[in-house]
């Protein structure tokens, strides 16, 4: 992931406005879609060309307009110019290594958020920047790519399920908030799943592949905390703003959103404590480990290295060795060797290291 | 426990106020019992139809409505609408993965807690939800089952002792309240009979299983400070609500709780440290015991395998070799191998590993 | 030092004002002693009946009642009643497991200490609860038993020495205050000594009874914080207090108590940080001695291990072996061995391992 | 880098304002250009005498002067003298050991900042001290050499790109401050390189090269960390001053610099975590390699010394040993020697070691 | 350093504001010094009898009395009634033991600094205390003995250097706090060179002497931070007091000395980063380098175990083994050992341990 810090340089003495985009080159053309609806009307539309976006801004009804893909700077500053947002903002909407925050304009209100998805195939999380702008009857939403979290949200628009269609703009934004924290539910799961099974190992059998998950585990929580974290204040900013963008009404779910907020951060410091945990528990299972190959090791060695010794006495060739004529001495050297066998034996056990 | 966070992504995408229970699933019968009480008068009843509940909003008299087992969210549904409670609450009720917290609506206050209870059998902290809503005159309490440590607060309703009969639904509060902190000391005696028991194997003798214990314990504790470390928050927010519903004589019962909150995150807080402690230092430990088998190792070898040697020497078969005839040429190899093993013995006196 | 969190749970259920004693069972007799004085005059008694405490409240001369014992509960309770206690605080009196802490009632403070003292024989720090009640012109001390660090302050009050005699019960509260911080000190030398003592073997001969003696000080520096950390929160409030009952006069002593504290908070983290150091580098220094111990064992085997694989070889019966035929081969095998004995230690050396 | 602490001392005593050059020795000129313009003029001129800067401090047009190199404490005065700086203010700027700073002035505002440079060659960061002073109309920079991140902003002066040539001296400044905060992006981004490689080899392949990087890779966190923590209040700082010097059309863009310095904070906090995990996560893979030599090492001898053993036993030269004379003595030592080998192969595989 | 903590209990039970002296014992005797000046006139002398310092107290110009040595209390005593000192500072005066701090009295400041020096034979970092009494136009220093760091201070008062004999007794006392804090740089500049001197063993040649070099930086890191730390509070305490005993044209000069303090106390942090880092670097090397000794042992027992049991079969007296009577047999052997110690060889470069 430190990868997508790299692109960022290419910025670098440009004078503050210029759209560059910062992030995955992508080729995909941008998709732009457009929902207006009211409580009793809903128009859904995908966008060709990019002025068809432009009288919405002045309907009284409820406009979504969702921008897929970033890449092409002059759609994003098209619609911009169009809605009034100031170029940095656009600036931070093509650039996606933003951290989540929001600013507040007087007709409008930017939030940057990260959207996470997990990817099966490679198992790795996906982070996704999200950019809003929360006008007085519009929210404009802006994505890297198709296919997002959103479609339930959708759903109830076209539905009219729930009390969504009834209520602004602010209401549609609290719902798409909530989509994106609800989504990381699914993420912590995911990796609740991989703490679990990483820790039935740790003990039983700790080796370099459980290392590895748990390295891997540490340096995902480092990142979905720095994706998490910051939304806690960008949340609790939007719903305590007196902007008259929010309605009261709207507050409650806000709060809402910010509780789910906390519990998902709540969990990410637990998982951190857990994998940090695991990471000494397993340093300390390794040694155990050791502990015990070594102990194996030594009570082979204690053993068998006298009685090597004492068979050496008699492989050698003095020609005068009065044992070696004894009519018993071969036996009494086997009782001998066995003798101090079992006293290695019972040594050790008595040390406990068997 | 992790698996606790599974489940809350069913709900990702449903319209906010949505009632769905979010835990363990269950068969039992959701049951509801009332007490109603005032000084002189005192009516308990298991309720078989939910609108037999109705009534004891207008009445005059102190009402606790207790509910064991949330998974039938009808029985919520309709208990919420007839005690005014909003959607978003209900929601939380049901859904047993909430940080304990605090919400203020004018009417009433709404808590939720974690009750926690020790397994004898599994040998594991049980974590259930309480959520409490507190009204002018009326408590209802909501389990996640049957089974709670309110027991010794309707004794104390029934026989009248103390003066929980004089006082109104925020006193009745207070004293289920204190018996969930209560409960903590509890299971934080459980957790201190446990962190003794291994303190005593910690340097004497430790091995896989004290590791395990060790991780086991310090995983209870960041899931038990998790629970409870909100709470703190939640108590003192109550007692400095300028609320009209707790009464200033209250005040100074809800202060004792709160020290007594305090109490339990300070013993978490010293137990976590503890055991972050034993953890190093059973590191430590093992390694200590590692070298102390490295040595007995080291001994053994150092003494054997030059003696080895020389008696490999006198095993060869070399035609010319002038030791082996001479008359006391074995006794005089026995007497040098003595003497190695003797000088081995007093170096390593003197390096202490003796 | 846990086993003190047990018996909290007895308590668990009861209605709030239960006078429950909650500490080691005691049967030694309540022994309530008063010193009453102002400037010129001095009393000092030990009460037999407890009414004759009750007169003492009006007068105007300070009055110091001290308790020690407070497992007679009945004891506690009436001195309680007649000098108007809140029966949460007399329950807090006979609870030993309180946090120290500071609760401000009009009429009088009330303190909860820790006095610590060292019991020389078992070489563990002993904590004792010490309550104070602070009135108007009377000082009420309630111990855990006989024998305390106040001995000074009543030699001070019965010699007249320093102005004590002169000022009012707020003074004689100071007094005692810093007689239980300047206890403090004693303890951290105590520590000082011991954390010293351990210094020395750490890096020259770490072994086991090290390392326990550092694990058990790291417990004790964890106790320890956690009966003195609070403490600054309850002195720097009664020094800000606008109370009546404190005069300013008084306000400059309290803070030097106060810069005492801190003081001596400050040790106890250095001390923490000291100790933690030390398991860290005992940690090391095993390692260290383990490596040492190693190559012992390494060179023993790697100069050995060769040389009687060559003497194995010329030990071998096989029919047709020319050298073993040679005049000389003996003797050129001897040297074989000497050169590889040579060049193995030069390797060693060269290893910086000899 | 400690070694710059080492040259403060000699400023150890002297009046405060005497002008002492703190940093490594340099004989290079120093060298000062001026760019002097406004929307429709430009100037851009290198300084013969140093008086030839002093007239621009009436002019109305916005002047920077940029001074590289600060050993010459002559220029420095007289340039401070002239534009009204205070001394102890020319003092830090000639002391290069300053922490990033804002001194807030009626006349003028003086910042202190670090500018990074990754040293290719010898793959190390250089830290190079640059002081601003702010007026009304000008604004002057001091850097410790030639050569810097301030092209781009020249550039787009000279070219009048963006709003740069309309605007006053305070975008001039932030226009540097943008300049410096993405400087560190560059620095960040290959700091990103070396961790990623590293962590390739963290568990396959650890060794003392692998923690030799990670050791000087945390090093340089410490020291990136020191140069751009108080940056942020230094930022923050001069947009929320108050001060006439900074318009209220320049805050929106200083508040986009301030975004940036937090995104490389987080991304310094975020690697920090990285590096010091994967300092962990060395010492466990070592423990885990060390595991693998020793199973390696037990396997072979807890095989060989008892078969070594038995043959030793018949290598014994006792008259008497009845095997000696069995016709198929031999091979039954053999067989009972594969038997020996076999199942200590059985074992080690159950054991998981093979 | 902890002995320092012995001599406090000594005190314990002592009525307040009684002098003893707790620190080293000293016998030399109390020097006393008073430099009296203004802009023209400079009177320098040292006191013979104590009462020579009374008349200065009402001088106009400026007075500076220094106290070398603090262990007799007569004169600490005398000094302190004529300038009207409250006894407890005085008592903080005499006890070595105090941390920095400021107290602010209506007619004077006081302050308690720790004033570090190099002891270059023991290599240790020395610390006095400092207590200085601000007054109107008198500064009164107390030392522990003879020799300081004011010495340049002296100087430029003599030589009027600066403008230190133009300005107040506010001006002078930040001249000594500037020269204290000055000292530290010099320390900080030695424990850098420490530092850097220990890098370099730590991978290449980590032993039990870079382990206890580390752990006695990681001590000393602890005790600087222990006295520099509260110096912050102090410093930044003089300079926000809205006393009338610091002139508005000082503060700017104690800004800047709190500035270095900020530069001393970021320095000693990052020290402490940097040797902390150091321990962990270390074990880390210790594994490292014990795995190359395991490395050496296992490749030699690999090799010549099984070498060695091979011509232990052919040492073996059976009569009957067809080997020992072939005609190569010998030589066939002798090409298998080879084979076996070949493949050992490959094996363990495959495995990279060669």
């Amino acid at each position: 992931m430190p990868k997508s810090l790299r692109r960022k340089s290419k910025k670098a003495g440009l004078p503050p406005g210029t759209l560059i985009h910062v992030g995955a080159p992508k080729t995909a053309r941008v998709k732009v879609t457009i929902i207006d609806y009211d409580e009793s009307n809903l128009q859904e539309k995908e966008v060709v060309k990019i002025d068809e976006c432009y009288p919405f801004k002045e309907k009284s009804t409820v406009t979504w307009i969702n921008v897929d893909g970033i890449h092409d700077v002059d759609v994003i500053d098209k619609i911009g110019k169009n809605y009034g947002i100031h170029p940095l903002l656009l600036e931070d909407i093509v650039n996606t290594e933003q951290r989540p925050k929001l600013d507040d304009f007087e007709d409008y209100l930017f939030l940057v958020l990260k959207m996470l998805s997990y990817d099966e195939k490679q198992h790795e999380i996906k982070i996704e920047q999200v950019s809003l702008v929360i006008g007085p009857n519009y929210v404009i939403s802006f994505q890297e790519r198709e296919g997002d979290v959103f479609d339930p949200v959708r759903d109830r628009i076209r539905r009219a399920k729930g009390k969504i269609r009834k209520m602004g703009a602010d209401y549609l934004a609290y719902a798409l908030l909530d989509a994106v924290v609800d989504g990381y539910f699914l993420i912590l799961e995911k990796i609740g799943d991989r703490i679990e099974s990483v820790e039935e190992d740790l003990i039983s059998n700790p080796d370099a592949k459980t290392l590895q998950i748990i390295h891997y585990l540490k340096r995902e929580m480092i990142f979905l905390r720095r994706s998490v974290w910051p939304l806690r204040e960008v949340i609790s900013g939007v719903s305590r703003k007196e902007s008259t963008l929010i309605r009261e009404s709207t507050g409650i779910f806000l709060r809402d959103v910010y509780d789910h907020t906390i519990q998902v951060i709540d969990t990410i410091e637990t998982y951190r404590d857990m994998v940090s945990g695991m990471l000494d528990t397993h340093l300390s299972s390794i040694s155990n480990r050791m502990n015990e190959v070594m102990k194996v090791l030594t009570i082979f060695a204690a053993i068998f290295i006298p009685l090597t010794f004492v068979a050496g006495i008699y492989g050698m060739n003095f020609s005068y060795m009065p044992e070696l004529g004894w009519r018993w001495g071969y036996f009494v050297v086997l009782a001998i060797m066995a003798t101090i066998c079992i006293s290695m034996l019972i040594y050790f056990k008595r040390k406990k290291w068997l």
